[in-house]
Formats: structure tokens, C-alpha cells, sequence
């Protein structure tokens, strides 16, 4: 018997990531979002929703772009920093000692801690209320040197992703539970 | 120095959610969605993408309502088998050894044996070429007895989760990285 939470935004796994945007100042700036995922496959698209009050909102709109940057567990405080203050009051690369550096393909910075991040153009925005879904096209991910992995592109223990309990605290991915497109097949 | 690898759809973590509905013949269906996540806080909404082939695009559009599922680690092959067939050739409920209970607040069954669902109401879709967004207002969340959380409304470790590593493998949550809303503090 199940028994009911009330209309919770809550799901698991949750992200944590880490929306880069130039402000209209100029200035880079970093955002934390647990609000967001892959929208489709062709052309590539990542969602993040953005309250319409975040500077990140006025970055977004003004620069049609961003990047959405996957910090590993090294940087859950910093993930948390950017989640509690505005960039309108910090400098949230400098307090975060994190390093902002010009993408190559969209007018965006990204982190250059960060072990992934994704190169987006703004694509489409989408308001549902407290958030406007901004939803960018994935013009090219770049990772660091030695996460590969095996079948996978990247290896997500070498990543060390974050993962947000929505409103509890964030948590690092764990073990293996067996390989995509395979498992299911014993139930054919 | 990071390394280009093209534009790719990845992110971690990435969900592994059961998405399911009742067709248009009045079955009940599951689909797997790892392209996906909360979209808004208010209405709190969710959103999952859907290729238009999908038995369960139609039966979403049709019935104006779906669940998302969230699957436990002890699901992964059935959550695998549930992204590998279509359910115009089986009936996935049954292959997968799943109850399908008509949900409380919308027309749309849920898994029973998943600990965590979120019924939705069909909200707004968006078209965004291969997939398109189903994005649903959450109605209700039930989740099983005993997942309770200490901060959180649920503990994640309890819900045993499972997170899909693109094109690679599934992954159990792991280890706890500290609270949110706290551990950044200490960088104000």
C-alpha cells in the first residue's frame, strides 16, 4: 500500500548541474540546476528550468546560449554555493575557485573544473510558471582526458557525478547493476 | 585541456524512469525514459520525451495522463526490457512480472512495484523534432511505507534507485556528499 506525498517535485535520480551563461555584463556566471535532463535525441537537446528573477535568466535570454557543466563530487560545495546565492551579489567563479573559460562554439563560458560540460545554443524556451524551461541544443560535450569507458562513452565512476535527493542532501553514483540494451533480454 | 566529442546526448546522473498509461485499447503499457526530469516547481511539473512512434505517445495524448515510475535497482532488467520492445508486440506488465494499479487522481495506471510514483495530468507537449516532451503536472506522489528521509522527504538510499549511464550500463546511487543548503555555507 502506497501512501500518498502530495504534489511533490520530486524524482530520483536528480542532477546536479551547473548552468554557465555570460550576464549581460558581461561577467561569467554559474547557476545550479536540479530542475533538468536530455530532451531528444535529434537535434540534441538538454533542458534546464530557470526561475524568471535568476540573472542566469537574463544571461540565457540576452546571449542565446549556455553550457550545462557536470561537476564531480570534489565540488558538491561549490554545486551547493551556487545554488544558495545570486550572481547579482558574487563573483560565484572566484568564491568557488572555479575557472571560467570562453566555449568554442556558443557564446557561453564553461567550467573548466567541471569533468564534462555541453555546449548549448538556446533552441526553444518554454514558460510553466515559477520556471521558464530553457532548452538548449547540444552543439558539442567535451570531457576531460582518461573517462572513457567500456560500451559507454564515458565511464560514470571516472566522471563522479553528483546527484541531488531533492530538498536532503547530494550523493555520488554507485555500483554497476548491469549492461543497457542486454539485461532486459532475459525476459524476452 | 577537454577533448570534443561531438554532440552527444549525455548528462549524469541520467534517470531510468517506467513511463506508463493506458493505450488507446485500454491496456495498460510502460515505457522506459531516461530523456527527462522535474520542469517546474509551480505547478510542479516533470517532463518525459517521447519518440511519436511510441505506443505510448499515443496513449499519453489520448488519455491526457501518465505516471512516471521510479524503479528500484532490483527492477534494471525489467526497466531494460521495458526501453528494448515495444508494447504493440508485448504485453510488458506481464513479461515484466508488474502490476499495473489504475492511479487515484488521473487516467493512467501505475507500477506497483515501483517504490515512488508520480501521477500526471498531460499539461503541455512540446515538439522537438525526434522526441517530443510530455510534460505532465504531478497530481500526487505515493510512495511506499518506510522510505521516509531525514531532511529529505524521502532517503534515497532506501528508494535504491537506478540511473542509466548512456549507452553503457545502469548504476545504483551511492554515498552520501553532504546536505544541501549547508555544505556550500562555509564558501559565503
Amino acid at each position: 500500500m502506497k501512501k500518498s506525498l502530495g504534489p511533490q517535485t520530486l524524482a530520483f535520480p536528480l542532477p546536479a548541474f551547473l548552468v554557465a551563461s555570460y550576464a549581460p555584463s558581461g561577467s561569467p556566471n554559474i547557476m545550479t540546476a536540479a530542475w533538468g535532463g536530455i530532451a531528444s535525441s535529434d537535434p540534441p537537446c538538454i533542458s534546464v528550468s530557470v526561475r524568471p528573477s535568476r540573472l542566469t535568466y537574463d544571461s540565457i535570454l540576452k546571449a542565446k546560449a549556455f553550457t550545462v557543466n557536470i561537476p564531480n563530487a570534489k565540488l558538491a560545495a561549490a554545486v551547493d554555493f551556487a545554488g544558495i546565492v545570486s550572481g547579482r551579489n558574487f563573483d560565484k567563479f572566484e568564491k568557488c575557485g572555479l575557472s571560467a573559460i570562453r566555449s568554442e562554439l556558443v557564446n557561453a563560458p564553461y567550467v573548466a573544473e567541471c569533468p564534462v560540460v555541453l555546449e548549448c545554443e538556446l533552441h526553444k524556451t518554454v514558460d510553466l510558471g515559477a520556471h521558464v524551461m530553457m532548452i538548449g541544443r547540444i552543439m558539442d560535450v567535451k570531457a576531460d582526458e582518461g573517462l572513457e569507458g567500456e560500451g559507454a562513452l564515458l565511464d560514470i565512476a571516472k566522471v563522479d557525478p553528483i546527484l541531488y535527493n531533492s530538498g536532503g542532501d547530494y550523493h555520488r553514483a554507485g555500483e554497476s547493476l548491469g549492461k543497457a540494451f542486454h539485461i532486459g533480454k532475459t525476459l524476452k
